[in-house]
């Protein structure tokens, strides 16, 4: 019975279980079928083509996943350069210091006596604990290093890149902030101050007036810049909050000063939350379109799911079938080490746009 | 530096990503993460335990699950008695019939305009499409198939084994009902009457008043003696409705009868509905404990998150892992062929509770 | 500065806070707000046309709404005939019963210890708890009530309006089932055996085998000729699960019969669930455009928002504002009193279809 | 029959509907039913004895609350001074800049194409529309002021007392930013740089590298040290996000330099997110009792809603019902003219913390 209706071609195709699958081939498996996991292969679909084309990828990591266990992946990320700019909660930098400097987060349960934990001194996430005590002794930790800085403003880029540089040669362990450093990719954090990161950097202003300062306009126009630079850029999106707005916002800003940008090409986000309360962080990639943040004919993908449950899976699947456009790929050389960054040697402004001519 | 809070015991560790990891390996690693992938990982673990142990396993399954790709995955967990018992929605069994009968669901996109798709009698659900004239097709299928039975009332049970059965024998082919009827695994179907397979019973009985009459209560009473029979149950649940409250009522309504049952003694529930909202289908497994639906002890996990994203996984997992412990279980051997069911060579009534002596 | 744009047009207008404000104003003045707060004005707007239109109004129930303090508008919904037919599950009939036979719900915690509650036997639904006890005794009075039934089948409608009667005789107390009753409004409830009212018609059985029969299709037929007999129907839907489902399939397997029958004109949901997991409760009112459940043109709204939030304010308004396109509302005159039921006179079968000549 | 149980004591009370209930009335009549409208009728009881308290009462708004109609709510907050300090989202405050300089936000559709709406150049937020053009000359304009300010750093809450002030002066209109400055309430915006408000600061630098310099680490001391000098604090939090844990944030600071801060003394939260993501924005308030961002033995409530649906009926009702309370309430009086603030001529270093001697 030949189905001659135009929406009738592509047949889903149900999955098949097999004992000894690869997470590949479970993500392959995956492609015809429907609702959510459609949307996770179609996520690695996407990324693979970021990847082979000449852009810039921005990756957004909101939520707790440093403390939840994707730390490392992350670091994966950004070490084999499946993107080129990460844009993180102070949290998430935060938590994955914590981890790098040795200390631990612990599995715990959502449902332990709450006003026990806070007589014992142990914070809760969700069902994830840490001791009160070590964040107190990070956050002076924080404050000494920046104690350490010259006494200037400092892009959360740059701050960023110094605070990764020193917690390598001092830990010499992998982390977020250990790999943006050695790969050379820059991080930005444009709610820094809303995170024990900033907590700990207004410990060292509170001992000497004249430290920690953080420009945080300046890290809007240097991420700017750089999508003026090479206008063809995608977004990976964990969560929402202040990194996926950012990703979107450096895209908007180019584009004021150079209609040359116009909005992201491919986008992939892995999200909980949902568009019908108005909040950006739920915001659908449709509505992403309107304001130019993601162009018409993007390619895009929305997974509504926990990252921690989908980026595992996800990463693992990309690790085995990545390789090849991997090793083809030409990541932006970016040159993080002055209070001005540079790509391909040529310096990126943080005090003003480049403006088309 | 040694923790010594009782909470502080076992670390978070990160997942670490490799190329060529397995199904069963990504799992291990999300073991120690947190949130909803650890919740993933536990599951799996749980379903191994349940299958070690002597006990009944409940398979309650809601959403368009078959529609959406999964009804393969289902039919092998019947097939090779990961389960024992299928609760499940009209829905998900008609489209399992559906493509059984060499029918197929289509790909497509949550934001088709669906006027012209009800112009061209394609309907929706979600990111994927049926014909209607075919769906139209199938329900004639089902009420001639009724029509050839004997004009009495059959249990939703009884029912659905001799559709399967028929199916089996016209089409051959693997689906939900001809896996269930082949193993010998019973199917419930509480809201058969919410379903385009009771819509096909309806249009028989239009034919002829004396057919298409279905023992919705008589399943009640045959669900609870399956648990007073074998006290020792477990539950396994993806989405929430009506599956997921027979399983547990069934449970209940065995207490009753009988105090040496004592709930479920371990449950797993994938669902994307929350608690807070009071519903049974979002409700927690630590509510079903007041209840004494779940043993106060029991195993139990919630997994929040899809199906089709989690299930593929999981499943993929247990078939490289629960090999052994599957060779080992001797599930209950269940006659399904009569108007009363029978549990090695032992009748259950549908008319009357098996109450303690 | 004028707007040419066409979408420009209707300015959002933000809400004033004033003391003394009544329900209606508050909900007129979220009429040109956004979101939720938008919807659940506009669904005002939208029932206030259903009742001024000549249309058939169903009222579908899911949820745990009785227990939660929200059974008596229902009733008010019945009585003044704001809707014609109530679909629900068997848990808002049965919570409804048990607080008209004299029994409360108590206000609790979603805290609560699961096994101290199980050790008292208190049965918890999020915040609200009630008496096991009690509950079992109820079960035995719907049982000995369904022995003083005539030895037929019954379809849930007739049973639940012999129910209501029974009720009101014995407590003479306002509720659902009473008001439906005394409204003659005929309830189905195509999951009752999964239920505790199941449970309790079950409980009868097992004193007497020839008790205890329901007619699950009966009710298909019977619920899709209302529809026939007047095809101009409206669906207002709180929850999700089979009531929202059973509406939707009256009116599509009407229109099987009788291609006059073209989907409700109106629709209202209010609901937590969302549209991207696939599954029929959260699915979107232009989804169920597709399947022609609802007519192409039809006025809708979705509401996502818990109904013991949204339902008190949008019928304390209606209360305020829709009394006079009440009072002038012609409602369908049903008789419930037979096996059969009857609109205006004319008996509605529940054996066959009424297929258009 | 009496029930013994001490679980059993407060019955849920049916919620009667009646012509002509004020808001006030509605919500006296929700504070016995259960789930979210229990939880909102709790919220308006807290928020009384917030005020009755001697306490500092922080409110914080995130998502789209000023485009979705709920600026003149806030303003009015502001304005009778139900709260102290607001920490908003960039967007909220920018949204308000917009419609106090005459702009529109316009009602819309979530279903538009958005590539029409990017070729007229309409930005969508779900289901409101504004106008790219006027966007861009918001920005500008903002600009503009900025250029006008002294060339030196300001914190968030200064920089936007600045530009409240300058809206007056130059529109008279009431709105967010106009009522915090003529009421005195501090504003913090902690991700000033990921909005347009930081976009039109990043603006300015543009054309004068010296201009646009925010303090963001300031904010973080100043904000703790009005919680030292007043350690009884309240938290009033619609939607998660940056707000959220900013008000959180600045009492865990300020417990570190001061043991007499012992977390938030109530806590109200109107939020759509959930906890089990792990998230900040939906997590619990019981989670936040682990890390003592609430006292151990707060009052505190969670809605879980959207706040378009919940903050018109809770002001509506406040409104009316607060007046008395209201009128009693000595508020701290905020001097916020200079580049330190002071409480009641007691300046608030923005550079050091007020540690206990």
């Amino acid at each position: 019975m030949p189905n001659k209706s135009r929406f009738l071609r592509v047949p889903v195709e149900p999955f098949v279980v097999e004992a000894g699958l690869g997470a590949d081939e479970v993500l392959a498996r995956m492609e015809r079928v429907s609702f959510q996991g459609r949307s996770l292969a179609t996520a690695r679909r996407i990324w693979e083509k970021m990847l082979a084309d000449d852009c810039t990828i921005f990756l957004g990591v909101a939520g707790a996943l440093s403390a939840g266990g994707m730390r490392l992946i992350i670091a994966h990320l950004l070490e084999h350069r499946y993107v080129d700019c990460l844009v993180s909660t102070g949290a998430n930098l935060y938590h994955d210091l914590h981890e790098t400097r040795g200390r631990r987060h612990f599995v715990g349960s959502p449902r332990e006596n709450d006003a026990v934990l806070q007589a014992e001194r142990i914070d809760r996430v969700y069902d994830t604990y840490a001791s009160e005590e070590e964040f107190c002794e990070n956050d002076e930790w924080i404050a000494e290093f920046v104690l350490t800085l010259e006494r200037r403003s400092y892009t959360s880029r740059e701050f960023l890149y110094r605070l990764g540089e020193h917690l390598w040669q001092t830990t010499g362990r992998d982390g977020i902030l250990t790999a943006a450093y050695r790969a050379g990719v820059p991080i930005f954090c444009p709610a820094i101050s809303d995170s024990s990161i900033g907590m700990g950097v207004s410990q060292a202003r509170h001992r000497d007036a004249s430290a920690g300062h953080i420009d945080v306009i300046g890290d809007i126009i240097e991420s700017a810049n750089l999508v003026i630079r090479h206008p063809r850029t995608a977004s990976v999106v964990l969560g929402g909050g202040t990194p996926k707005n950012f990703i979107n916002q450096a895209s908007v800003q180019a584009e004021f000063y150079d209609d040359r940008v116009g909005g992201h090409r491919y986008a992939i986000q892995i999200v909980t939350d949902v568009p019908h309360f108005g909040g950006a962080s739920g915001s659908s990639l449709e509505e992403a379109q309107s304001w130019g943040k993601l162009a018409a004919d993007a390619e895009q993908v929305t997974v509504h799911g926990d990252a921690t449950l989908a980026l595992p899976i996800l990463a693992s699947a990309l690790a085995s079938s990545a390789g090849e456009v991997l090793a083809a790929r030409q990541p932006l050389p970016f040159d993080l080490a002055g209070s001005e960054m540079a790509v391909g040697g040529r310096p990126v402004s943080h005090a003003r746009f480049e403006a088309r001519q």
